[in-house]
Parts: structure tokens; sequence; C-alpha cells
């Protein structure tokens, strides 16, 4: 199978993921004021989520482009990433539901610790087939950004029991610091 | 980044979007003609919000053509856009449950009024990777109608408290004033 | 704009439409064969729609590979066939609740004929741009198939009102005829 | 029609079939231990038949892979698939609302062994086409998993109204036998 295929396939996917979670910010059923402040804490969680889904996309497309041929792991590591960011539009929802409540807090936190995880997979299944001289393993280098932020998304779990508001705040920072692009890959392949 | 892949991504999103938004015409419960009466506030929302999002498929589509390569700047003005224009569905939604009542209206006019806005701070990143000799600039040349619209619909947003079918009536003329495609890219792409 | 890009758009929509159409199959209450047997006019109509899209899908793919290049009539056919189409899964849905009741019935044939008229408008604009003498009108030929199905449909709906199964026989009936692929266009590709 | 084009069409189906999935995980309406672990039941349906859909597309994708050209028989018997696959999501909501009911258990064997079939009707469409010469007649040689596959889902199926957890052990065993990835025909493309 050619890389383009499995592109395509994610592109497909992650496209949907980003434009259904739109559908969990139910109309709010008065027209006032009182009914679309209601909707804020939904809003936030939606922007948030977006911005999140968006980065995955971004970088997604930077990995894969690295990639010469797929085979059977990098296959399944891809499918594993594509499922947790699935269950992003759903913790989306709850935690809009229930803003700054401990547990949907917390289960927020692990609907982006798991899919961090499993970019993390993906990026060894890659590097696994191309050996540890490759391209991506040369732009990756020491990857402080990929491996402190699975400890900060941890830290946002556990904190959200102790006060929802720093584990929010974690999560932002986090986005915030992946919103840059990836440059070490786009570094690496201008400069090989 | 080659542009292919952002107009692919930015194809997919903005068809799951002219496409979702069919969902949010609930089906009534009854089965006689004032139930379909009923459906009709959310039919009217849902003709003007397809012919928008369709009008910037069509746009967006002669806009990226333009594109030789894709920068991080264009690339995030990009994810703005499709942001701003993921939220037409909820709002059509919202203006057909309360038609004619003052806040939907006017936040309507607001979720038209933020891709409108979206889409000219993209034609500037384009153009400012471009350069003010470029194929872009040349083509928007003064570019009245992308100027213009975002004035009608904040006028659109402000008179919806004072007379909300007049707001009703500037989103309509605005759909018309779009409808054709922008033939000023055409022609400096045909004739440079 | 080429052709190539209004297809690929059009697949997206298509494909989503099909999709999305089994939302409406609302997951029943109960665990039990009296919940299952309730959903069994719903599964009918979410057959029969199933089918008329998949027709779509595929006499519109062999109805695009005849264009050369896109302008702007044939490009708001297109959008207008795509808008009719998007309606589908609502009417089914409303057929579904209301299984046999005459207006749901009337509006499903409805939602069946806008369709049709826009795919007859989508072929003239093509025919319009490339001649009376081009391979699609020598494809049509007489085009019985497109020329009788909108007199079916407007029975249907109109025979919704005296006896329903009438309706949802002409509607099988007519899906059944347009089961085979158009051959026309094929033969003439092959044989110019 | 070329095969890229019915390759494109079905990966857009089964990428929105994969994805909207995930908006049966009904967003539960407390905020505590007790809300999330209610929906253990629709998760654990959901990651099962997320692993199936994944599956399908992954074998459906070598399978087309093997096609030089599609005829109207491969082009309905895909569609025929696509029809049966559309159905698992709203067979995993019923079965993950109703955990361990009898009749839900075997409708999802059901949704399981309908797809199964469809897919070896498309199987012998191309080989059909193809001749029992054919690359994929000789990929596939005896077939044993997917000629097995059918009498396990029917067992699954007949067992759910004596012990449903026999019909789920059943249903997880078929997705790990199929985890691999369809190694006789990338086998046979290598080594004809």
């Amino acid at each position: 199978m050619g890389k383009d295929r499995l592109a395509a396939f994610s592109d497909g996917v992650i496209a949907i993921i980003i434009t259904i979670m739109v559908l969990e910010l139910k109309v709010p059923h008065g027209a006032d004021w009182t009914a679309l402040k209601g909707l804020a804490p939904n809003f936030i969680s939606y922007v948030l989520s977006f911005i999140y889904v968006a980065i995955y996309w971004n970088n997604h497309h930077h990995l894969i482009h690295t990639v010469a041929r797929v085979n059977g792991y990098i296959l399944w590591a891809n499918s594993h990433l594509l499922f947790w960011l699935s269950l992003i539009p759903a913790a989306t929802a709850w935690m809009g539901e229930n803003f700054l409540a401990p547990l949907p807090t917390a289960v927020y936190g692990a609907a982006l610790l798991m899919p961090a995880i499993a970019y993390y997979l993906l990026q060894m299944a890659i590097v696994h087939k191309q050996g540890t001289h490759s391209l991506l393993a040369h732009a990756l280098g020491s990857d402080i950004k990929g491996k402190i932020s699975p400890f900060l998304y941890t830290a946002g779990i556990a904190l959200a029991f102790v006060a929802t508001w720093i584990s929010v705040a974690i999560y932002v920072v986090v986005a915030v610091m992946w919103l840059v692009p990836d440059r070490r890959i786009e570094n690496a392949l201008r400069d090989p």
C-alpha cells in the first residue's frame, strides 16, 4: 500500500472528526442571551478541540510525508491513532456539558493523552521500518515536545481532581506549544 | 506542503459542513401539513446557508488555485476559515428554530461575518507570501465585494435588534452578490 | 476549474449523504422483537433511498466523465443537484417515521422528483456548453428514462393521497428501471 | 469507470461510517464515575466495530488493488458491501444500549455476517471478470478465513439466544483472526 492511500483515508477521517464535533454544540432552546451564554463552555471546549485536531492533521501530514512505503505495523499504528482521535468529540461534549467538573476534565485529558501516545507509537513504527539513520529519526532529534506532552496531559488529568482550571490551563498551554508546525521535519527535508 | 493537500482537506471539511447541516432539519413529529409547514423557517435557513457554503467552496477553490506553495501562515489562516465555516450549521439551526427572533438572526449574521473576515485574512496571507505584484493581488484589484460584505453583515447584525426581516434581506442580498463566481481571478489567470 | 475537482467534491457530498442517512435509523429503545419490527418501515425507506443515491452517484460519475471543462452554469447546476440530493435523508426519515401516511409519501416523491429535474438541468448545461453534436448529446439520444421518470414521480406524488402503496410501488419501479448503469454513455464513449 | 474512482468513493463512505459510529457514544448526563461506567458497554461495542470496519477498509483496499477495470457487476457488488457496512453503526449502538441482551447481540452478528457475504460476492464478481487463473483467484487460494467467518458469525447469532457472552467471544475471535492484513494478496502481487 502506498502512503497516498493511507494519507487520504486519514485525512478523510480527521476531516470528519473535526466537523462532526460541531454537532455536539447543541442548539439552545431559548432565543435570548441566557440561552446563548449557556453555550459558552461548549464553545470553549469546541475551540480547544478544533485546535488540537487541526494540529494533529498538520503534524500527521508532515509525518506521513517522510514515509516511503507502508507496512502492516504502520497501518495499524495509524488506525490506532485515528481510533483515539475519534473519541475527542465525545470527550469534548462531556467536558462542555459539565464544565470544570473534575471527572469530565480528567477524561478530556485522557482523550488528549491517548492520541499523543498513539502518535508516538506511529513515529516509532515508521522509524523502526526506516532505521535510526532515517530522515524521520534525524528530524525528530530529541523530540522534546513529543516527550513532555504526555507528562503534561497526565499532570492535567491528576490535577483535575484538585483544581480543574489548572488542568484546562495545561491543555491550553500544550496546544499553544504545538501550534507551530513541526519545523524539525521541514528543516530535515530541506537540508538532509 | 503542496496546495493539493490543503485543497483536498478543505474540500473534505466543506463537503461535510454543507451535508451535516441537513441533520439540523429535524424530522417533524406529525405527518400532516401543519407539521410540514413548521419546517418552513428551518428550510429557508438551510437554503440560505447551503448557498453561502457553496459560494465559499467555489471561491476558496479559485483562491487556492493561485497559491504555489503553502507556508505556516496560509495553513493556519485556512484552518481559521474552516473553523468559522464549521459554526454555520449551528447558527443556521438556531435561526431556523427561532425564525425572525432578534438574537438568533444577529448570531447568524456573526456566523457569516466571521468567515468573511477569515477569508480576507487568508487572502492577505497568500498575497503576503507572493508579494503585491502577484497574480492574486492583481486579480483582487480593489476587491469591492470582499470589502463591503463585512459592513453589510455588520449592518445585518445591528438591524436584527430593530427589524429582523431587514437583516435577513441583507443576508440574501450579499449571497446573490456573491453567486457569480469570482471572474476576477479567472480573468487574471487567462490574461496575466 | 477542471472536472476532477468538481467530481471529487460531488463524490464527497454524495458519500456523506448516503452515510448520514443511516443516522436517521434511530436505535430502538427496547431489546426485543417488537422493538426491532418497529424499525422495519425505516429500514425499507433506507434501502430504497440508498439505492437511489447510489444510482445518482453512478450516473453522475458517467455524466461528469463526458465534461471537458467546467463553466459557471455547470458548477451551479451541479450544486443545485447536490442541494436536492441532500434533502433525501430528511424525506426518508419522515416517510420511515410515518410509513404509508399520505403526505410523507408525497414529500418523499418530491424529494425524488427534484433531483431528477436538477439532473436534467445539469445535462442541459453540459450539452449547452458542448453543442448538440457533442458526445453527451449523442449518448443521451432520446433519453427516455430521463424523460419519463419525472412523470412517474409526479404520479407517485399525486397517488399518495389516493393509495400510498401505489406511490411506493412506483418509486420502487423507477429505481429498478435505473439500476442498470447508463450504457448509452458507456457505448458512445467506446464507439463515438 | 477506473478503479481509482471506485476506491476513492468506497474509502470516503468507509471513513464516514467509522467516524459517525462515535456519534452513537451518547454523552452521559451526569459527571461522575457512575455516568462514565454506564458508557462501558457502548465503548466496548465501539472498539469492536471500529476494528471490524478498519479490517474491511484494509482488505477492501487490497482487493480493489487487484482490479484492472470495473464493470457493472463489480460496481453493484461494491455498493452492496457498502450498504451492509453502513448498518454496523446502528447495530453497534443497539448492542451497546442493551449489552448482553440476546436479540441485539444476534442482530450485531447479522450486521457482521451480511458484509462478510457481500465481500465474498464482491470477490466472486472480480474473479468472474478476471477468470479463474487471475491474480486474485490465485491469491485467494482456498480462502479459509473468508469461508469460515460466515459460519462463525452464524454460530454467534444462534448462540446469542443461549449465552450472549459466547457470541461476543466469537465476534472478538473472528476480529483477531482478520487483524493480520491479507498477506495472500500481498504475496501473490510480489511473486505471481
